[in-house]
């Protein structure tokens, strides 16, 4: 009797779901399945990014993917259609996350700390056109790090662009930092085109788009939005030209907003936003950092929660900035944001890493070498007859030394085909159970290595002290 | 002038957003926030069971949070009301995975993969009664290991028993693994009370309340679901008593079996399957864990798609037992399951690992000593009025040579306070970058251990020649 073919006879038979027909196998739109190889990859750049957090001091936390409602509404500008909401089956109204900075905000006041300097990696959601090529996914990873308390002027904001260029060095990245102020934005926009205040976010909105539209576009909705020609114009000569395409130092381009700013009427505001810039400017020199920064007027960040710095991480060489990822990483100062959830002002500034793109770039370098994932130690095989039991006896003598061991499960004919399948899982030794070994107390251990083997008899000890452990785990 | 205050000042000025009324600061019910000491003891566990994972030769994999309605529908039985829907914001229908097992059954039809050891650990939904001293969430994370693919008998099963054993002795738990088999269910329900073989599932769904319900209560409902009392009676035979209870030994389990199937029909299944349970007995008898495992002819499992061995593990003793945890793994095999997905049945037995229960257990272990979360090397203090440039170059220095190192972000005055912060954070040097020491070109370096200092030139060769790199990261 074949016992295997019979087992699955009476699994069929005894089935409680019918098999009638072929589900769906479709992957959630703009969702994706990880495979080992991509684990892998995924596994090595998490925990390269940890590394990073964790030498500035960073503490690890993590929140729901769900939050009430409420907490996510108006925090996103624009995007704010763009969360996906649970639906209403009774009790509380929730939504996915749409990044973790407001998720953080409100666990700053919820476990009422008042500072902290964590670092959180976790999926978050957006209703968005995906675009795999371009690393735009509905689910993905974000990797943030922010310093949540006082700080001294510009001296948390350095370190958060320090510690995004170390992230982005680390993967050997050839990239640009882009850099601009909420408050460099609220003097050209409120003071110097004189808008309405109300308007500042709205106005924000439209320039953010400024990256993947032309001007003659943004123009246009400022225009139906209710802006002057004048205003345009005005707000014109702040986001175009030399300011905005960073070929300027940032000395010069400090000196243009000084020109541009001189006839503003709060000229102490002109002057703290400046003379913090120059004061950014000397902390990223000291720390080596100021060759990757680009002051870029034209960057406004869509959301609403920032108050001071912003930047933006975008490819700048290499082969990889033909891929189009756009920015890899991207944050900014948010002074307000978790007083929204408290009674205290908490000031912070951080970042996040959108590791989808990084991951296309390490995949596309991983294809050029085949590498193993979850290489063994040991394979335990068999010839002849033999009862199972003596197989997962000497597995589970392996295990219980940490030594990475897996069985077959089916018959297997051939020592050769066994000897193969052993090496390619990257095992040091095939283990064979033999139906004439057994008989004399014996096992056969065959070195993949060298490629030779040794009778052992069948006992723990024997076996152990016959297995070499360099090069096992 | 007060930089710092007007800095403040101006940010509150400029928020985009009003700060008029706290909102809410509520975590979503059954869900909650990972403290960094929580999310130590966490990643603790975590690493602890990727690692006995690894040693059985599984590969890591992931899948999306939500999947399209249909892949989910009708697999929970029971509990298929316990899912959460993603609201219709057009496109597809979602909801979030309830559990790993049935993501990963499409996961290997969309793929099209034939057999695959996997794991996965990931966050799962259920609308369930939170209850948070018994590790009950409504987000929580199941790590899942499954062999999926053609076995031999018993094998990948014995070997599943396995790897669940050996994570819960790796937390030190005592155990017990409460076993059985839907196929003796079914020699029991169908066969032997000859019940309608259509209402197996739903049979069993009664059954399964046992471990929160008395017999009485589930008679009634097996009763109202139409059986005879006769029925009712040989189930009852079935699922109370010595078989239930653990009293027996597996092997005079199995005899009192033989007996209590004599005159079931089909006899040539019945010899079958005791055959294979006896043959568990031997393999998990060869890895030493049949002292772990109890049948219990009570254990249904509520589930729908588990075809042949099913179990559970439960704190039998020590300290933990009083928390009342329940089960906290759980699994089976489930032949059917991925040829709902796809043209291949692909046989496959697995399970899960509650860890939120382990984690209750560890977090109470934990509080009973201090462990300081991801201590630094190194803490940069100043004296005296200087340029913090100064402080982010040092602190450029030391993060290159991948020392953890942190900065103070406002102003310190004591240089006693900055070395109890230093301490505190389980820094072994304090650099102090003073007023006086900048003039010579010179900074103090000062060990935290041995309670001395040093004057170290400004340069970085000078600093990292004076720090001893034992004990640091």
């Amino acid at each position: 009797m074949n016992v295997s073919q019979n087992y699955q006879q009476f699994n069929m038979a005894s089935a409680p779901l019918k098999v009638s027909k072929e589900l769906t196998k479709k992957v959630a739109k703009g969702a994706r399945d990880m495979l080992p190889q991509q684990m892998a990859i995924k596994e090595g750049a998490l925990s390269q990014i940890k590394e990073v957090f964790k030498r500035h001091g960073g503490q690890e936390i993590d929140t729901p993917v769900f939050e009430r409602r409420e907490v996510l509404m108006g925090k996103y500008g624009d995007a704010n259609k763009l969360v996906y909401d649970i639906a209403d089956q009774g009790g509380e109204l929730l939504s996915l996350r749409y990044d973790l900075t407001v998720p953080f905000a409100r666990f700053m006041a919820t476990n009422n700390i008042q500072k902290l300097k964590r670092f959180q990696i976790g999926k978050v959601y957006r209703r968005d056109q995906p675009n795999s090529k371009a690393g735009r996914y509905r689910e993905f990873y974000q990797c943030d790090f922010d310093i949540a308390g006082p700080s001294l002027p510009m001296l948390a904001d350095a370190e958060v662009l320090k510690v995004f260029s170390e992230l982005l060095d680390g993967f050997k990245l050839d990239f640009k930092l882009k850099l601009n102020d909420r408050r460099l934005l609220e003097l050209a926009v409120t003071d110097r085109a004189q808008t309405d205040p109300q308007m500042f976010a709205s106005i924000c909105t439209s320039i953010d788009k400024l990256d993947k539209e032309p001007w003659d576009q943004v123009q246009d909705e400022l225009n139906q939005k209710g802006l002057t020609y004048d205003q345009v114009q005005k707000l014109g000569d702040f986001v175009n030209g030399d300011l905005a395409n960073g070929t300027d130092s940032f000395e010069t381009a400090i000196g243009k907003l000084e020109t541009m700013f001189e006839k503003v009427q709060n000229q102490e505001k002109k002057g703290q936003v400046l003379h913090e810039m120059r004061l950014l400017r000397v902390y990223l020199d000291a720390m080596d950092i100021e060759r990757r920064v680009k002051l870029d007027t034209s960057l406004a960040r869509g959301l609403d929660y920032y108050t001071g710095m912003i930047f933006e991480a975008v490819i700048a060489g290499g082969e990889e900035a033909s891929l189009g990822l756009g920015s890899i990483a991207a944050g900014g100062r948010y002074d307000n944001l978790i007083g929204m959830f408290s009674k205290n002002q908490i000031p912070s500034a951080g970042g996040s890493l959108g590791i989808e793109r990084i991951f296309n770039i390490l995949e596309s370098r991983a294809a050029k070498e085949e590498a193993l994932i979850n290489p063994m130690d040991i394979v335990i095989g068999q010839m002849g007859t033999i009862n199972r039991a003596h197989v997962l006896k000497i597995a589970s003598w392996l295990w219980s030394h940490n030594l990475k061991t897996e069985i077959f499960y089916e018959n297997q004919q051939k020592l050769g085909e066994q000897i193969k399948i052993a090496a390619n899982k990257g095992a040091r030794y095939l283990v064979v159970v033999g139906e004439d070994e057994l008989k004399d107390g014996q096992l056969l251990l065959r070195d993949l290595t060298k490629k030779e083997q040794v009778k052992v008899p069948f006992d723990q000890e024997s076996l152990m002290k016959a297995i070499k452990r360099d090069n096992l785990s």
